[in-house]
């Protein structure tokens, strides 16, 4: 019997760490074949070459499709997702794969939906039933409508899913793969490399071996304007806190100049000598980075998710985790410098007592994924359930 | 103070009949503005040419776009909805709307959803809510979650789009604009022009005057191979019954030459002579036809919409109106030769028992839009109510 | 050692048989590998449906790319280009070919020339150095000074390549392939097939037997608007000629709606009872049809080539075939309904004094053309040589 | 009588230079109408923002065209130039010129060609009849081909441009626009401000006051993968000179990260203190910096055309140049380190044996331009002079 072709976009980055493990999982299943395609951002020096890490985790990628357009504005954005449609719907005829899988919510994620759904290919939507604030929002729900198959993160996620008129039968659980790196970690996780040694980066080499915090902020599409002054104040504060500092480059999207911007006038000016900024790391070493810190500071969704398994302490910034169900590992604090200081100070003091939970799952959904795939009757027709 | 600006984009035949009354009400209204865009097959000959009937109404078009490629399969819907959201990105971009309506569940609508809310323009959605069994079953949803504002054309769609989990201050039961046309013409439903002189057609001049039944027969797009045999088994059933028949060719879509050959091969075979063709009528003619017919056979919404407004019998076959709420004027019939003459039989039989009912609107849909588009607050964030 | 992969891309049906003997005798060369694009209207039904013929010919597509944008007007005719480049650009990428071919001077035919050289891959440009009147002319030179290989098919076309500032090194007169199957036609030119009965066609079954002439007549795109009115003045003068007469339509372009609902209601009006029309053909039958007929009227270049070879009477009506060097067997004739007629009295005069002649090639140029491509030192750098 | 609509469309900062007093004398016309596009790199941050300075210099954009496409590849290049094709096309179908101008020969300026040939819009095409040693040359010829009206800056291009068979009514050597500025820089040569206070810049304060050199070192398409290579060979002499030194980075073009990347890591190795890195400077700004320099280093244009005029001496590295017609005050060096420090050394020595030159004009061809467009019998169809 011939595999199913099960055919998986990726677009970014962030997405690759959330579906690595179920890539690993449907190429080594005896009853599918996986075939890759890398787009989008993912392609990109500037927005941190997904595809060098894709590469290095020994993929075969299928099909390499160049989408983003230049603009620093959101007609670029739409722009980008309407080449998206045109450039994956030849993709698909031509790699005429069973089941195409689009990851959670980016804005060019619906591109994937929109060239498989109209070319009657059965679609599986990755974390949908999720709640943010702003154009992702749209889009996942948006994604959800366009799906035949749905592996959710949560049980949350998953009530919301069939809320909105979608097939029990078809809707799953799996949690989050994401939740399966770090279960790997999670088996030991003592930081076993040194950071600056291992990836560079830029600032001072400050001295992290007694202790560091890490940031990650992203910029938030409806709020394009204020990127830039956001982030300044999550600057502000790391600075004057004084702690050895990690900080992550944003990823890419429209505002994604704004923060950059910010962080790198921030820098010019004020020289914070107790941040090291790094571009991107291994997504298990920068866990490991994570086990091992005090807290992570920002709007990164590894807060909500990851950090929720490994029991790590959140700072969670403004509104772009919005209505993500968290654990008690997080505190969240508005774009305020003060508010940002103290929720530094309150996780530092909470750090011992938080405990590890498995809201996002518990290491195995990678599995889960490519069993269901291999199992389900495939359909591309579907009706809303009421 | 400024005019708000609603910018609507018609993308085809059926859509404009199913908005021209709120394009009027808009118009005519003193604190809006109408941004006319007529896009992909509006603007082509072999698919009806609405663009004629548009500026022959009045209407000034602000943009046009082209966005059609050819291609006659699924893989060719996909890249003319890509190349859709690319061109109304520019448009939008330059027109600067205000809001951007968008209308119903053709696949290319989505077009128009994306290039709107990727620039935070305030979307509205015509006709959400409704239940078929295609591809616009998903786009119709997709849109919906898109969507910030939703004029639904019943109550059954105003609480399927509710428990989708959109804002009940945001979705309004208007009924549907192409209920306003039935209005106007139920006042004199008197037959006032010959249909044969006025409009032409090809095929025998058939004897009207004693009576007619009236035949639109549209391809549907996940049953695209079987197009062809389908309207074979309409044709046959027609041609047999020997009634005087005014047949109406499909609007487009991936299957449409299935259904178009389907006719032409017919028509070559057996020239049936109680049949005469027709491209395209006004709308106010059509639904005058109909009211003088003895029923409408086939798979168009106006045998659900228009047709229960208006009392007429309909012979509704095959899946295309599936899950669509129906007054007593619809028989559903498979597709199958003897079902679909018992099914006309039946109709002449029932003709003088059929009531007009309101389920889609009672007249004044155009007037209670562009009512609710001058005064609500318009708004392009938005979160699931759930 | 690899063979060298020569691809190339086919866009309509014309330039298919302006280049099948080549394919042919690229596939047999020991050290050559053939790819095989097949894209623009050789792709659509309504175009005639070229891969059909293709495929028939035992060829295998390694690509097929659609981009033929609906709009009946010359913006569409760039768009449509502008698309092409891009989606070669993704072909080209992944098929990595050694060299490009690109065929004559269609409008779609740059956009294979820039989606080569813009990638450093050698361009080979077919049918350089001609003379025409319209936008072909434009775009042929353009494809020339993008090309870094030429093969052209007369000593007039080399003469003019060479002027232009290439490199004699890299033009060679080939002939066109076109000649080879007149060349093969030429050994029996008998009429083996009964035309009516191979190809269907409408109209009236004519009764050829005793003699026949046939028409195929173009649309010239700077004459746009003028396409119908011409056509319309060729119908009436063969129609009134009372000869027996094959028609065909004419291949698309931005006219060609004009010229063919100039035919369409000629049809309808006058009924021209000596006229039978076909679709299309294939190029071997076509020329035997030929062979055997009494002239060809219209503007195909088939009148200005093949017929040379074949010694085929030929009235060339207008300007497309402006500055082409032409036998003696071609009289030309203005769009002028008595001037067609005394053209075609004439040709019927002149009939057995025509010579056969070879300036278009001598029946090897598909062989000639293998034989560069497999030995010739590729480039893709080149400069003016003045 | 109403005003003829002349439409420029500038795509890269360089580009604008060239046709900046164009644009005023087209709009100071009284028989003119200026419609000025600003498309691709021209509107991006990241390639120097021409944008912001066509704006302070007090022209009205009637459309902006986002078109590159991120990929840092040939690829994406060819695909930039499609989708450029695809967007132009619309805007000349909106904006209605009577004539469009495309300006030289970069690769996205085939697309104002095609959008505008293939609409049967009359094209201007400026500095025709150059030669280079890259895609440019393709483009540039290409171009010629396919406008009607020719603007050459010098006489050796008129003669080239007439050799490839345009016809000489329509070939008009203007000069160069860019001289014009150049023109009035010259009256008054001092140096009236401190660079590095108005434009700031990266590096050293380098101490310029006693006499300082500048480079600009652009990437060349064919020798993509040695960009890097060889600005660190510019790098290293220059650094190794040890003259205070302004350095401008690199225009975009696909090699243009390598260029960019090899400055950078340059930077970070050697820390050259006697280096200052500006992004870029208004033409007046930097044509009096190079009034005022010892010499220019690198292969910018300028240093041909401008410094001709202006006599100031240059030391050209490589091929980027090659073929066009120089004055006395260049010097041609090889990629290598040590004749580009004797290339300067040279320079130096030669400094007041330099005399100024009209090879690309007199200070006059915006005007010349401008008239030219007044009077001239527009046309659309052209045909080769042989």
């Amino acid at each position: 019997m011939s595999k199913r072709k099960i055919c998986v976009v990726v677009t970014a980055r962030p997405s690759y760490s959330r579906i690595k493990t179920a890539l690993k999982a449907i190429q080594a299943h005896p009853k599918l074949e996986l075939q890759l395609v890398v787009a989008a951002s993912a392609l990109l020096g500037r927005y941190g070459n997904a595809i060098n890490y894709i590469e290095e985790d020994g993929f075969k990628i299928d099909e390499k499709v160049f989408i983003v357009l230049e603009g620093e504005n959101k007609t670029s954005m739409a722009k980008t997702t309407g080449l998206g449609v045109m450039e994956l719907a030849n993709t698909f005829y031509n790699l005429k794969p069973d089941a195409v899988i689009t990851i959670a919510d980016r804005f060019e994620t619906i591109a994937t939906s929109i060239a498989a759904s109209y070319q009657n290919i059965p679609l599986i939507h990755i974390q949908g039933g999720e709640v943010t604030g702003n154009i992702d929002e749209k889009v996942r729900h948006a994604n959800t409508k366009l799906a035949d198959i749905h592996f959710v993160a949560s049980e949350d996620a998953k009530t919301r899913v069939l809320k909105m008129g979608e097939d029990e039968n078809y809707v799953f659980n799996t949690g989050c793969p994401s939740i399966d790196i770090a279960f790997k970690v999670n088996k030991n996780r003592s930081l076993n490399f040194d950071p600056i040694e291992k990836y560079g980066g830029v600032g001072n080499k400050i001295d992290w071996k007694e202790g560091y915090i890490v940031v990650m902020q992203h910029p938030v599409t409806t709020e394009y304007k204020e990127s830039r002054e956001n982030v300044y104040k999550t600057l502000k504060a790391v600075h004057e806190l004084g702690l050895p500092t990690f900080w992550f480059w944003p990823n890419v999207d429209s505002g994604a100049d704004g923060t950059s911007k910010g962080i790198r006038s921030y820098r010019e000016e004020h020289q914070p000598d107790n941040i090291h900024f790094f571009k991107n790391m291994k997504p298990e070493d920068f866990l490991r980075l994570l086990c091992n810190s005090k807290c992570l500071v920002g709007n990164s969704s590894v807060g909500i998710r990851e950090c929720a398994f490994l029991g790590v302490p959140v700072v969670n910034i403004g509104t772009r985790q919005h209505g993500r169900q968290r654990g008690e590992n997080v505190i969240d604090v508005p774009y305020d410098e003060i508010a940002i200081k103290e929720g530094v100070l309150n996780r530092l003091e909470m750090q011992n007592k938080i405990t590890q939970n498995n809201i996002y799952g518990s290491g195995k959904s990678g599995e889960k994924m490519a069993d269901i795939l291999a199992n389900i009757e495939l359909r591309f027709h579907k009706t809303i359930m009421y």
